[in-house]
């Protein structure tokens, strides 16, 4: 990894989550598919606020989250994102600054309030989510500081942002610094219902743009339309240099253009209570062990020693210092 | 208890609370005495907000906890307190009328923001709160519904709306109506340092108008500025129908003007995680039992078993339904 003052740049969703528990009488009432995440406009949104129980607010968003682990493992990281001068997006950036990250996008004056997503926790730990991206989706290139993510090693994308024209462009520019600037760019593609939607640009980026990309099975096999989860494997790994690709309890796979297939086992729990921000902390892991020049097998050690962390608990972003974690375990 | 179409009405602050584990250096080097809660103004909570650690929002306010441990008991509850018609403002008034209270009074709309509770949880559980009341400190006595109040058994009222001249005549305003309509008034006495500021009127509410007190040991000792406890449990029970002194892992003693005294054990916890609520909570069992004419040994089960599912886990209302937890454990 070349000499660069910081570890990571992630850009992403700018969100608020709203955590409450549910059941699958509730997502079937409100036609919701257990464990995926959906957009909706402020009216839905609002119409299943006003249905569910009692809420708990903590800041979210998916590369938020891997910023946050980051900044809890002592890497060096900066977020971009957009929030609205409100008080969810004061929340927002309080908590992502407090935790140590960068953040330094000024938040929307006008139009729509800062994104809020409507996070159902169900008894088997899954969640489903509901999110209103508000100001979030004003965020464009004139977000993306070029100096900064030339700052960085890395620069971690979600795929939610792929959604909005704007965001994709605010997107590319930064995987474009990033090349420009020796750096590398990781990309998480999200949720296998944004893979559907984005299959044919997305698979231009994996040839084209992505170095490190991060996917669960349902992510990977939609990208390629295929059940064959090895099929899929065998794919990515002619395309990006690192494919992380996840099986929740089955660990993951660390593929790379070289040949070399790494295999995490996932690190057993007493009691998963919440699923929300598997993914994100895995990524953020992964990439404090990358960026710090560790073996392919440690970075996805701390992958999952992340991952297990954050699904011990309620909520997507860790509640202890993934340094001391890293210490104390490995 | 008389025939009413509610059990409860509670008056107090509505606020957000702002929950963040912390530590002893934090609380020295903002000069906050541990285990109280203080009054800040907006630039002192901002200040700490500034300097503490992320943190979780979750609807909070000493008689809003009572009045939704009620509703989780299954009582029929109201609770009146103000808002701003801000976004924290929408959280409390989602979060209190979703758990099945009602909540009527408008918001302010202009004027300060939602009160803010900045709760630093210790490791040793302990809760160390500055509070910015901002709009709730704009309830008067125009804000309690008489008709409200004279439908409930019981009107509740917590010590820290004695802090302002306007929300001080609302509870007065409300005990007046209770009386009047053959309902009872409690009380809690907050906190010792509020018992402090207010201890002669506090002395005269307990003599003149207060049916039902709920102390812990240090505001009953304050009130009767003794360190005895059983000095200041023998003066209380000389003026109040009932006392409900609690002494945290010592459990509780019920004292009535009849002489009677009833010995409640704290239940037993594997591990007390945020003693937050515990108070409040206390006060939900304890009324929900006597307004539903159960006999005082069983009310003060209820109390304790409503304080120890709060105290164990982060957050100061039940994360179950008390009313299952109650038929399964009684």
């Amino acid at each position: 990894m070349p000499e660069k003052s910081l570890d990571v740049v992630a850009i992403g969703n700018a969100i608020v989550d709203v955590l409450a528990r549910s059941d699958q009488a509730f997502l079937d009432a409100h036609g919701m598919v257990k464990g995926s995440m959906q957009l909706v406009d402020q009216d839905v949104s609002e119409a299943i606020y006003a249905d569910m129980g009692p809420g708990t607010e903590t800041s979210g968003g998916s590369a938020a989250n891997t910023a946050a682990g980051l900044a809890s493992f002592h890497s060096r990281v900066a977020f971009i994102g957009k929030v609205r001068d409100d008080q969810l997006g004061q929340v927002f950036a309080h908590d992502i600054r407090s935790i140590g990250v960068e953040f330094d996008v000024p938040p929307a004056t006008t139009g729509p309030t800062t994104a809020r997503c409507l996070v159902l926790v169900t008894s088997d730990a899954q969640r489903t989510m509901s999110t209103y991206l508000g100001a979030s989706s004003l965020i464009g290139p004139d977000d993306v500081d070029a100096d900064l993510v030339a700052r960085a090693k890395v620069v971690f994308c979600e795929g939610y942002l792929w959604d909005m024209p704007d965001a994709k462009a605010a997107l590319v520019k930064g995987m474009d610094v990033a090349a420009a600037s020796g750096g590398k760019v990781a990309f998480s593609l999200s949720d296998s219902f944004c893979v559907e939607r984005h299959r044919d640009e997305f698979l231009g980026l994996v040839e084209e743009k992505i170095d490190i990309l991060f996917a669960n099975q349902a992510e990977i096999c939609s990208l390629y339309q295929t059940e064959s989860w090895d099929e899929a494997a065998a794919h990515v790994s002619n395309h990006v240099e690192i494919a992380c690709l996840t099986r929740s309890e089955h660990g993951s796979t660390i593929a790379t253009a070289d040949g070399e297939r790494v295999e995490v086992p996932a690190q057993m729990l007493r009691r998963v209570v919440d699923t929300t921000g598997a993914g994100d902390l895995y990524a953020a892991g992964f990439l404090h062990g990358l960026t710090h020049d560790r073996p392919l097998p440690v970075c996805g050690r701390l992958a999952a020693l992340a991952a297990a962390e954050v699904i011990s608990h309620v909520g997507a972003r860790p509640q202890v210092t993934l340094a001391g974690l890293e210490s104390s375990r490995l």
